[in-house]
């Protein structure tokens, strides 16, 4: 407000490219915890909800899913499915479904081993995970490469340092790691680096049991304490149209036997893996994702599962995937009328196909950000630093896309609304003509009247100009440096931390465990 | 689909830059006429509405508004209305309020010379009109300079161009024509460029009335027929707090008397010229453009008023202005709230800070688009080319800014929707595994399933890098270029730009026609 603190802000901004984002504030913490106050975007009737979910019913009934592991084949048809041996079809009936949505439970808590970090996953409650899986990493000094464990230890030290990213994920494939040491190494970074709840892929019953011990071995939890609430999560892909691959069902029947989250998402592109309508791609997701919510509860009545949609388009000309999309926000509202429709919390995304961290990529991620957030998501994967439909992960993008989620974040804030609040006595007294800039109504509550932008740069074009004229995503690169540089891990006992050594060293000795497909 | 058409598509996309804004397509015809299917976001409950109408109401009855011009004062008090002389404050009854607000029309025609360019102006209607007001413009070629006559032609070549535009605008100043002739350039170029509805300054009763005499030469109208609906339009800012100057209170007065359209609009910054509250700003806001409202309609019972809406927030460390603020979305959704309470059609914008079109102009530019238009806006100004907070006009902004308006008036299409779009049969008939590039139920639809986008480069990273790996920004640039050459005027009777050479000829020879400050 005075002279001085401009020019001090100025400096600051200088210094840090436009926010500070060393140490998370005071604010962001309100971040922690987020539940949306937004009435859902419908795009459906009700009806016609009804009708994709009762097609929906008759796609696994008539024509079934293929299920390629024999163990979930037998699960299923113990449970009272049809399975036929030869294509491993397997047709469920509606009561079969029925009975798993009663079983399912709409709302649970995702245990971090920061208590305060403990995630809510219901209806209202927002909780955003980073981006998760591309085999690359992109940022503006050293460009695209294979992503290696040293970049999936950036992503997650950036997914743990702003509060506004709930859980820890699949970040980056680390390439430099052998696959059958991949997810020590993955788990051991999101152990000893976050305290929010980790990822965890689906890539194999050793793996995912290596995995679940060292969660077991960072919070001192017995297996019954580990089986009794959620403390780690995975994400489950059909191979749509209409597949569960092997590691996918086995990934189902461990997280759900062990009562940890699935969440259960058909990646489904509109004219290519799903029908070209949107209510054709949605219902087709939809009879997926039952599937996989049925065999999560027969395998255990009560195991905690998201509803995932993840439905867009493809390029019609040359069959490129494109996100952000018009017919994707469509999408997201659907999906996420679909999942209130059987009472799961749904998980969406934000995407883009941009190939670089620049305006296409922050308009197709506000368009992803905006179908999934107003449309009621409860959860929000690939929330900061998707880029190139999932093939990069980028370090700008990830800064930018905090930058986003944030505003998101304010906007969820309650408004103070009484008659002090409406002022009419502050108008009386500022009167015509006059500025507000000094009254007790302004003084009393400018400190924390507004958001205060990581990225966004509000300086005059002169002020800007003579800074070096740095956009966005210029601004952006300054900030993950600067955050990575200032990262302190959350304090951690030695001894756990000796455990989790001790534990990979012994299962790296024994040959790790190689990925299942 | 085949081979052959993905590489003639990338050909095409590698002239083009991404797509083809040379002319119109047949499915940008689809956003000549929007209508908003979406229920509006709500913030505020019904009460917290009443309770700053209520306020404002008082404000208006205690507190007053003053008011610079005799004539604005002399109306206010014949129609009952109390005035001091000297203070020029006056103080208006809530029952004069309610007899404004029962006569101002809901839903109303801004009828355009090309008849298929009338726009509709109701609420659930979206009509889109370009940036307006910047004295400087700027592009990547070029960079930023004073705006000229032939930079307000070309940004009215480009809001001709695209369907999504639905009127022309303010555009730019162009500042190499004296103020005395400008109106009359800026009106020429609309109506020789364009066949949308124009806009009109309010800088005094002689500008208007030249302007007023033009738009009736142009579509060859008696003052009758052009009286007897909104052909033109306005924009009065009040000058907030709580003050209506000379040039603006004459606006609504002349505009009123002809049937002609003011869009009121208070612009206020929280915590600079109005509360840092929202309710407060907003109420402040609301009192302002009732008392605008008010005027109009004592001078014409009945005359097209919008109710505009144009609150964001400063940084309360230097006093920058923002915009696309959490805090700019909240006052959007809450000043929807309060035109309907009153049922009269909302004015809202599209609004940056940033000083460059990057990443963060595009998403300051989605919150303030979805703000907006999920707020229920019927009228949205600075809808393309906004930069700078308002103080530059930027080409590449503006094709950025098309493409964003373009997916929204796609996600108003309304999605088919029976059991062959659901298509339960193409899912039996592709099978698990499979692909739906090729099924009847693709190759039926797929030429007009989904958008195809202006700017958005959806190919891979090998053929965007080998094309130039250019961002989006300068694609844009690309684009913007390519409409300009492209650009056709409208037909027009070489007898009516002959009267309007004449007349813009006469009046310059009579001195043109200074502004009234």
């Amino acid at each position: 407000m005075t002279t001085a603190e401009t020019r001090a802000d100025r400096r600051s901004r200088r210094r840090t490219g436009g926010g500070n984002a060393a140490s998370p504030s005071a604010r962001s913490e309100r971040y922690r915890h987020l539940v949306n106050p937004f009435e859902p975007i419908r795009l459906f009737s009700e009806d016609q909800v009804e009708a994709m979910h009762q097609a929906a019913l008759r796609i696994l009934e008539e024509i079934g899913l293929r299920v390629l592991l024999p163990e979930a084949c037998q699960r299923f048809r113990a449970a009272g499915a049809a399975v036929d041996e030869e294509s491993r079809m397997v047709r469920i009936d509606r009561g079969l479904v029925q009975a798993a949505l009663r079983t399912a439970p709409s709302a649970y808590d995702l245990v971090a081993p920061a208590a305060h970090r403990t995630v809510r996953i219901a209806q209202r409650h927002l909780a955003v995970i980073p981006v998760g899986g591309p085999p690359h990493v992109t940022d503006s000094d050293r460009g695209k490469r294979s992503g290696t464990l040293e970049d999936f230890r950036d992503f997650t030290k950036l997914s743990q340092q702003f509060d506004v990213v709930h859980c820890l994920g699949a970040c980056i494939e680390p390439q430099d790691i052998a696959p059958e040491f991949r997810h020590l190494e993955t788990m051991r970074a999101q152990l000893t680096l976050g305290d929010k709840p980790p990822f965890i892929y689906s890539r194999g019953n050793p793996q995912v049991r290596d995995c679940f011990a060292m969660v077991r071995l960072n919070a001192g939890l017995s297996e019954e304490q580990f089986e009794s609430a959620a403390h780690c999560y995975t994400v489950i892909n059909t191979n749509s149209p209409l597949q569960l691959d092997i590691p996918m069902s086995q990934g189902i029947i461990d997280f759900a036997a062990a009562g940890q989250l699935s969440i259960i998402t058909p990646f489904t592109l509109a004219g290519a893996m799903a029908p070209i309508t949107l209510p054709g791609a949605l219902t087709q997701a939809h009879a997926e994702a039952l599937a996989g919510i049925t065999l999560a509860q027969i395998v255990r009545a009560g195991a905690p599962v998201a509803y995932g949609g993840f439905t867009s388009n493809v390029d019609m000309k040359s069959g490129a995937p494109a996100f952000g999309t018009p017919e994707y926000v469509k999408a997201a509202f659907g999906a996420g009328q679909l999942a209130r429709h059987i009472n799961l919390p749904w998980r969406s995304s934000n995407a883009t196909a941009s190939n670089v961290a620049d305006a296409q990529a922050a308009y197709e991620s506000e368009m992803s950000l905006w179908g999934a957030i107003m449309g009621g998501c409860s959860l929000l994967i690939h929330g900061a630093g998707w880029l190139e439909g999932g093939l990069a992960a980028s370090y700008e993008k990830f800064i930018l896309d905090i930058e986003m989620l944030q505003m998101f974040a304010e906007l969820f804030q309650p408004v103070a609304f009484d008659a002090d609040e409406i002022g009419v006595e502050a108008i009386a007294e500022v009167g015509p003509g006059g500025h507000f800039f000094g009254t007790g109504h302004t003084l009393g509550r400018y400190e924390k009247a507004f958001y205060a932008p990581l990225v966004s740069d509000w300086r005059n074009f002169g002020s800007w100009s003579e800074d070096g004229a740095r956009t966005a995503t210029e601004r952006a690169n300054a900030l993950w440096k600067k955050t990575l540089q200032a990262f302190q891990p959350p304090p951690k006992d030695p001894a756990v931390t000796e455990a989790l050594d001790g534990f990979i060293a012994r299962r790296r000795q024994e040959g790790g465990a190689p990925p299942v497909s």
